[in-house]
């Protein structure tokens, strides 16, 4: 019996029972079983990402943001000159980790929930020759846009930039062949649509691409070149993993494949989602982004323009009702966001559903009320 | 039902049932129930240090490494000059790291075993004024050795030196008092003396100290003075925490206070050292170090100088019999370590000394051989 909340969220989210179960044995992590394990998942991920024969799966201790850094740390050197593409907060912590580093950048910031062009990242990389790299969030979790990935990785391939993207809450669920989309480096992590525990990141990197940075990272933690090397000679992590963890993560990758892998896992979420917008729309609440532009990994929804309402009251209420949702992270609306990724079915949609109306009643909110100051941005975009 | 085999490691190590079962729910990262948690754990910990008056605990995701790295890159300035004092694995990676940042240092390096002196330190640090910090590892377990701590911090603080103790894996166990103590910094992890799960470190830093590093570090990721900020401000960790891991470790904290805090957990852990000690040394083998300078962290065992002795079958051995051993760090002679921390009683320290005895006989060691080697370097110290 489920005795915790159902998370509506892009990770931490609702990950089964029996991943969490496989969590109740101690591993030594220099052990040959626990070394079969971590090699065995780097193989899965590589296969998901239609990667093998290119690119090789680095994972790192830590959060999703880690294993973001260290790939930058690891193959960007004193030399390059990196284009974000920004629209949200996960664009513009890219941008800050290169600031920090001193990584010569140039910004493109789409604001809110604009989607990048790609026509206009075709005239900057043409205009400014010194760019060796673009970084681009696949679904930007901020507004939930899914960004337009082929697309940008096309010009990038043009201007003959190296690729990275951030699939942080991606990966997994949409589809990636390395075989036909070029790219340096793709990031991902434990907890989000693998549907594992947090504690630990990846990327996956072209092979003759990571081959040429020894030496670069100037942290030792987060050089994804040592932690590569270290591992193909001796099978382990360079230092402690979060061996729980990564026991969570290997049963998670099992049952996705029970599942159906990479296809059945999208079915599962874009179904949670067209089920989500349709049952919110029926409540009175409108998306921030048209149909076209929402991801099937969490949605935005503009907060009802009711004095009635407020975000603090309204989690509250639907955590009374075992249901955790998620603030909204724009910047010129009220909003909050619920998730289509985890152990989420209809049944707990339609839990989800339930605990919203009832917690709009017990807010004394009108359903007319909830769509009123929505209509400006859906036809943003 | 123990199915899992026995750690007999520095971590990570055996933790009970419970603490792995506190992992059997999941959390919202954001939610102020998980907010709680971490609190708490923070509060204790500076309890444990009985350093609530004057530091802070900052905690980081991923392994320890991952939190030595964040001390110094949060703490040491570009003009700082470091002190590192060696004695294995650990003092080496300390300064590989700083290496790596490109801070300065000067190194102390004793070598496979032996403990820094005082009255070097203090020599070293009179004749070079431009040394601005010192750090000590205060187990280092490539040896076991327990490094003579308030003795270095007594010479460090009178030559007004910042003193940064890695006390990852005795901080729990070894008393530390910051009240009489002083440190900038001491820094250790969840899956250790505290008996949680691996995931995250965390830092105990003066806090007048911390509040002058503010935008030090060039690494995002690593930043102590953001996290704390962020963690102060909103009560959260600044990126995805390893929830189950964080919520295993409040777990442990619980059953450490009911085992009776930092006394008993050293006297337990001093039990094990010595019924293993003892028990080994009537089988025949020998420790590196003298009675003196044995850690009840982890013991080095000499391996025997027989031609049926190799590390790998006895690992196997021990293996098959439910025990998961050590492999040894040294540079001059074959050894391997068992450890004395985790979830180990008088009936685990028995099974190991009857797998170790089994595995001698399975092998066909005769139990003199097995201490032919030892003499010259049971005489170093």
């Amino acid at each position: 019996m489920r005795t915790e909340p159902l998370l509506l969220t892009p990770g931490p989210l609702t990950t089964s029972l029996t991943v969490k179960q496989a969590m109740l044995r101690d591993w030594g992590s220099w052990d040959s079983d626990f070394n079969d394990i971590t090699a065995a998942i780097c193989e899965q991920l590589l296969q998901v990402a239609k990667a093998q024969e290119t690119h090789v799966c680095v994972p790192l201790q830590g959060s999703g943001t880690f294993a973001v850094e260290a790939t930058f740390a690891t193959l960007l050197g004193q030399d390059s000159k990196t284009l974000v593409l920004m629209n949200g907060a996960y664009g513009q912590r890219a941008a800050k980790i290169l600031e920090r580093m001193g990584r010569d950048t140039v910004l493109l910031d789409m604001g809110d929930y604009l989607p990048p062009e790609p026509e206009e990242v075709a005239r900057i990389l043409q205009e400014d020759a010194d760019i060796t790299h673009v970084v681009l969030i696949h679904c930007e979790t901020s507004s939930g846009i899914l960004n337009p990935l082929e697309e940008i990785a096309k010009v990038v391939s043009e201007a003959d930039c190296e690729f990275i993207i951030d699939s942080m809450s991606a990966f997994g669920a949409l589809p990636i062949d390395a075989r036909n989309l070029p790219f340096a480096a793709l990031v991902s992590s434990a907890n989000k649509c693998f549907e594992g525990v947090p504690g630990f990141g990846f990327a996956i990197i072209r092979k003759t691409l990571l081959q040429q940075c020894q030496g670069r990272c100037v942290s030792l933690s987060l050089d994804l070149y040592d932690q590569w090397q270290y591992m193909m000679k001796t099978g382990q992590w360079r230092f402690t993993p979060p061996t729980h963890v990564v026991a969570a993560f290997y049963q998670a990758l099992q049952e996705y494949q029970q599942e159906g892998g990479q296809p059945a896992r999208l079915a599962r979420y874009q179904r949670n989602r067209d089920r989500l917008v349709a049952g919110m729309r029926r409540l009175g609440f409108d998306t921030l982004l048209k149909d076209h532009w929402l991801s099937p990994i969490i949605i935005t929804f503009l907060s009802p323009d009711d004095p009635a309402f407020s975000f603090t009251s309204f989690y509250q209420a639907m955590k009374q009702r075992g249901v955790l949702i998620y603030p909204g992270k724009l910047t010129v609306v009220e909003s909050f966001r619920l998730g289509c990724i985890g152990q989420l079915y209809d049944e707990e949609i339609d839990k989800v559903l339930s605990a919203v109306a009832e917690s709009c009643q017990a807010l004394g909110l009108s359903a007319q009320s909830t769509s009123s100051n929505t209509q400006p941005l859906t036809e943003a975009i």
